[in-house]
């Protein structure tokens, strides 16, 4: 079955809203089996959504638009299907019923506009709407359908899950079952060199994606009804698992390296504290936005001046002198200060240049060193970032946490 | 001047990220007086790339891609736009050298992959890359145009700033002007309600937009080429901020509570430290992330653990255990105790329960004291949030900023 995603809305093309309502069938329709080549969205203009619905069911089985049913004039997603549909116009008494019931518990006045919201192209499945007001409908003519739905995210999940899920999966005999394996310190292009031969295997699929600093591999199993799933995507996990070594950090689309951090911490029972200079507090942040970080997280100490290097962290003054804040020597120091004062088990200290300005040619912006403090010593390393502001940072931290990760997979 | 969004990348169809890129893209075209009817999103699929390429061109004089420019055999964006126009693709030198350099920079390997990457349609006008690798490029052909832009955000933004906006500008008549109004402390329809005859002014326009706990008054002129612009936004800016006094705190899309606080505190030469609990380090991060922090921003101590209140900060233990930590003296002293320390002339501390638990009827989750401390004494203010962890936190580094912004304008 195949299918595509029309977005109905002015405010779209204006850009005062992402189109979640499109991410969000795209990954259920994705579960569901259900192939999805496009979405296209258009504004509140009758022509071009009529022309959209044809366009799309020129090539799918389906086209499921979201929004355009509101009460005013510019809201004619429904108008729009029963013309292209050749069908006329028809109220509908139950959701007419609806409607009135649910403006007069709201205490809204019920208007013409509102009558409106209960007409649908005849012979239309009505989907109710119990999040909102506008019902959704979908209508089938010469081995085609159109499944429209309401806007505001609420009420579209509300009816995707409730009415038109089941509908899809009556239809759709496999559905696709996927594992996000997570990779840090590796760029997508060695990770695909790595694994190039594995993008062609058929049944499960493997593909690559980008965020920032990271590279996330996909594999994707299209199941049969009553085929292992586990038992598809397993092999070539473990292949992958195999050519890519510790650079595999978790698995899960919501996984993170400080998840995977704060998990290694709290099943060993240790914890952690840290020291930041150029990142400035947002590697201790972002541990602390797990929840349960409190088992693992002791304190930060953010030490932008060299004055207060020395006097919250203890780096020594001679330190500064001879190597100078951003050095591999006061990184070290301020490590070791942090886990002393704090007793936690382990540290991380972040120095380094973030730019835009304060780069010289033999510290230039971008040169960062995290300082690793633990039970048996501490030790520096060095990176040479190279971006904006935000970017340094935003790696500086990532590296950090990622050594430390190491650190623990390995003691 | 018409344009079309036509959005590349599997991820997207997926449903694993929303199209930010398509909502950016829209308002900026918006703004730039860029008439724009369709986004299409299509998969790394060179036939379904290069149909949508001939049928955006079929309706729009401009389409302008996001994705698909990586070094993968996936990505092909710029190989359709080839093939489309009838174009052999040819190896810019330029963009080799700078993919060459940007790889041994950030030591990484350069892979055969990396060279597809410096290849162009020919003729084409290319988009160097100043924040990742991937560079962009027009290609012009017939009166018809394709710009193809990087997808990761911060790439996408930066070449759409520097050199395609500058490009549509040029090719489109009148423009659109913006000033944004940034509001902070009162809500949307509070904003709305005093500004209600303000709305329907004709040109320039006004709009409110929110953003977490903000809400920003955008005025927009369409500016006739000649006209002037500023004197058109003017005595629309002068009224809102009559009406609005100090709840207006910035102008400016780009504006932030930090970068207001920072600008105060460079103004007078002073400087500022953090005592956080609840917010984690996101307080002083959100400071740390403005260029130039560094002139004001002196210290900062995360203190999750009582303990480390006691330790790092100096709160009495008498307190804690008469008040408990989220409690206004725990605050007050939090920030006094870093002010000492650090010997900045302000501070600011937060402390209270972020969730998902450690509520109690008494002191329920989303309960914030923040503290401020300054050279004429120190005080706490009481907050209660309603929303999750991440939500409560975000309100509360806002709210101390805000806190320590109206003092400093105060004083």
């Amino acid at each position: 079955m195949v299918a595509e995603i029309l977005s109905v809305g002015t405010e779209l093309l204006m850009g005062q809203i992402a189109n979640t309502d499109a991410q969000y069938l795209s990954r259920r329709l994705s579960e569901l089996g259900v192939a999805l080549y496009r979405h296209t969205t258009v504004g509140d203009n009758p022509a071009r959504v009529k022309a959209a619905i044809a366009e799309g069911l020129s090539r799918a089985d389906i086209v499921i638009t979201t929004g355009g049913l509101g009460p005013t004039e510019d809201d004619l997603t429904k108008e729009m299907v029963g013309e292209f549909f050749g069908l006329p116009m028809e109220l509908h008494d139950e959701s007419l019923a609806a409607i009135e019931e649910r403006m007069r518990r709201i205490g809204r006045e019920m208007t013409e506009n509102n009558r409106k919201q209960a007409y649908f192209p005849r012979g239309a499945a009505v989907m109710p709407n119990f999040q909102g007001t506008a019902p959704g409908c979908i209508v089938e003519s010469g081995g085609k359908a159109v499944a429209v739905l309401p806007g505001p995210p609420r009420e579209l999940i509300d009816m995707f899950e409730r009415q038109l899920a089941p509908y899809l999966r009556e239809r759709s005999g496999a559905h696709i079952e996927s594992r996000f394996l997570r990779i840090f310190g590796v760029g997508e292009s060695m990770v695909e060199t790595k694994l190039i031969d594995l993008f062609h295997s058929g049944n499960p699929t493997l593909a690559l994606y980008c965020s920032p600093g990271e590279v996330t591999a996909r594999i994707s199993a299209r199941v049969e009804p009553g085929a292992d799933a586990a038992g598809m995507i397993a092999p070539l996990e473990e292949e992958i698992r195999r050519r890519l070594g510790n650079a595999v950090y978790a698995e899960g689309i919501d996984a993170s390296l400080s998840k995977a951090v704060l998990s290694l911490l709290t099943a060993r029972n240790e914890t952690v504290a840290f020291a930041e200079s150029c990142t400035g507090g947002r590697l201790i942040a972002s541990m602390v936005d797990c929840p349960g970080a409190s088992a693992a997280v002791v304190e930060g100490r953010v030490v932008y001046a060299n004055a207060a290097k020395e006097r919250a962290l203890g780096v020594r003054r001679e330190t500064l002198a001879a190597f100078g804040a951003v050095s591999p020597e006061c990184a070290v120091e301020m490590a070791e200060g942090v886990r002393k004062i704090s007793g936690a088990a382990w540290a991380l200290s972040t120095t380094g240049v973030a730019g835009p300005s304060g780069g010289t040619a033999e510290k230039p912006v971008g040169l960062v060193y995290v300082g690793v403090a633990g039970p048996t010593g501490a030790r520096a390393e060095k990176f040479q970032f190279r971006g904006d502001r935000d970017w340094v940072r935003t790696l500086a931290c990532q590296n950090a946490l990622n050594l430390l990760r190491l650190e623990l997979e390995k003691s």
